[in-house]
C-alpha cells in the first residue's frame, strides 16, 4: 500500500492546540500527488497534468485531533468507476492511532477546465491497484 | 436564512487559476461561525466557547470553480440529531449560480478536547432554526 | 487614505493562540489588491493584471498580536521608487492600537513572468498618491 | 550548517503558477523549529516551548520564482543580539539557485505572551552557532 508521511508543522495548528480541519484536505492532496507521480501520472515539469485529479467531492471523518510535530502517515488507495477517480484515505498518528479516514472523488480535465474522458494510462494504472475494502 | 458573504482573494487561488478546494472548508467555517456568533453561541471574547463545534465530518461537492475576486455567497442552516450539531452549505458564485454544497457534522467538546453535551442553550437556539431540505 | 478591514478568522489562528504571522502577509495583500481594484490597476476579470504586483520584497513588524474575531485596519500608501513600486501598510486591532506595520516592494512582470516596464498608466495613478511618512 | 528540506506542494501555488510568497514565511518556520527541535530548545510534546521563538520581525527578499514540486533547501543562522534571536535563511532550489533570503527576528515569550529573558539554555545554544555572513 502506498504510504505518505507528513510531520504536522505549527503553522498547521489552530488555537485549540490541535490541526487545523482544513489542513486534513491539504495532507490528502499531499498523499494522492505523491501517489500520482510515482505512477508517473502527475508531471511536476508540467503541472496541467495535476488537472486530471481535479476534485468533485470531499469527503472525511475525524475521530482524534492531531498535534504540532506528530508524525503522520497517510494509507492511499484508489480506483476508477465510470468516469471518476476515487481515492480513500487513513490517517494515523502516534503509535498507528487512525486519526482520520477519507474518501475524495475526482474527474479529468484538460487545461481549459472542461470535463474529458480519463486518459487511458491512467486507466490502465489505475485497474492495477488494489482497494482492499471502504475505509470511510 | 443566514447568508454569509466572502470575496474570493488571490492567496486562495492555486496553479489551476481556480479557488484551491481546501479554501471550502475556511469558506464554510467563516460562515458557520458568523451563524453561532450572530445567535451569541460563540463568543469572540472567549475563544474556547468554538469547542462546542468541533469538527466531526466535512462533505464538500464542487460543480464549479471560483474564481479570484468572485464574490461568494454562502446560505448556511443548522439542526440538531442526538448528541450531533449538522449545518448544511450552499455556495453561491457569479449570477447566483450554485458551486458547491456541502454539509459539516460537529460535537461539542469541552476545554480539555473531551465530548460533553450539547448545552442547552445551544440545544435552544437551534431547535427553532429551519432545516428547508437537504442541498448536499 | 485608503483603509482596508479584515475580520479574524478561527483558521488564521494558531496553538499560540493569536493570528499567525505569515496571515499578515496575506492581509497585506488584501489590502494591496483592493486598493489596486479602486484605482482600476488590477482586473479581476484578468486575473493576470495582478501580475504587475508581483512581490519582491516583504518586510513586517509586529508590536502587539491580534486575536480571533478581532476586527482589522489596514491602512495603505503606495509610491513609485525607478522601477519598484513601494507600499507601506499600518495594521490597527482594538481600540485603534498599532499591531503591526510593513513594507512591500514590486515589481512588474509580463503574463510569462518577465520583467516589464511599469505601465504608464500605473505610473501615473501612483505619482498622485500620498506618502505621509515612514511607518516602518 | 543546518538544512531544512521542503517540497513545493500544488496547494502552495497561485494563480501565476508559481509559490504564494505568503508560504516562504511557512518555510522559514518549518527550518526554523526543525533547527530548534534539534537543539532540543523547542519539545513538540510541550508545544509552548515555541513561544519562546515569537515573532518580532520577518523581512524576505524574492530573486526567483518556485514551483510545483520543486524541492527546496533553507539554510539556517542563528545568532542573539541582546534580548533578540535573529535567524537568517538562504533559501535554495533547481540546481542550487538561491531563489530568495530572509531575515526573521524573535523574543522570547512565557505562556502568558509576555516578554521574558532569554532563557540560559537557549543563550548557551545560540553562541556555539556560527554566523557566516549577512545573506540579507
Amino acid at each position: 500500500m502506498f504510504i505518505h508521511r507528513h510531520k504536522v508543522q505549527f503553522y498547521e495548528t489552530d488555537l485549540m492546540g490541535i490541526v487545523h480541519h482544513s489542513n486534513y484536505l491539504r495532507f490528502l492532496e499531499e498523499a494522492r500527488v505523491a501517489w500520482a507521480c510515482s505512477k508517473g501520472l502527475i508531471d511536476y515539469q508540467q503541472p496541467g497534468s495535476a488537472s486530471h485529479f481535479a476534485v468533485y467531492e470531499t469527503h472525511v471523518k475525524h475521530f482524534k485531533p492531531t498535534y504540532f510535530g506528530e508524525d503522520l502517515e497517510v494509507d492511499v488507495e484508489g480506483k476508477i468507476e465510470g468516469n471518476r477517480i476515487i481515492f480513500q484515505y487513513r490517517l494515523k498518528g502516534k503509535e498507528g492511532r487512525v486519526c482520520s479516514v477519507a474518501q475524495t472523488v475526482h474527474v479529468a480535465l484538460g487545461p481549459d477546465l472542461k470535463l474529458i474522458r480519463i486518459p487511458h494510462s491512467m486507466k490502465a494504472i489505475m485497474e492495477k491497484e488494489r482497494w482492499t475494502e471502504t475505509w470511510l
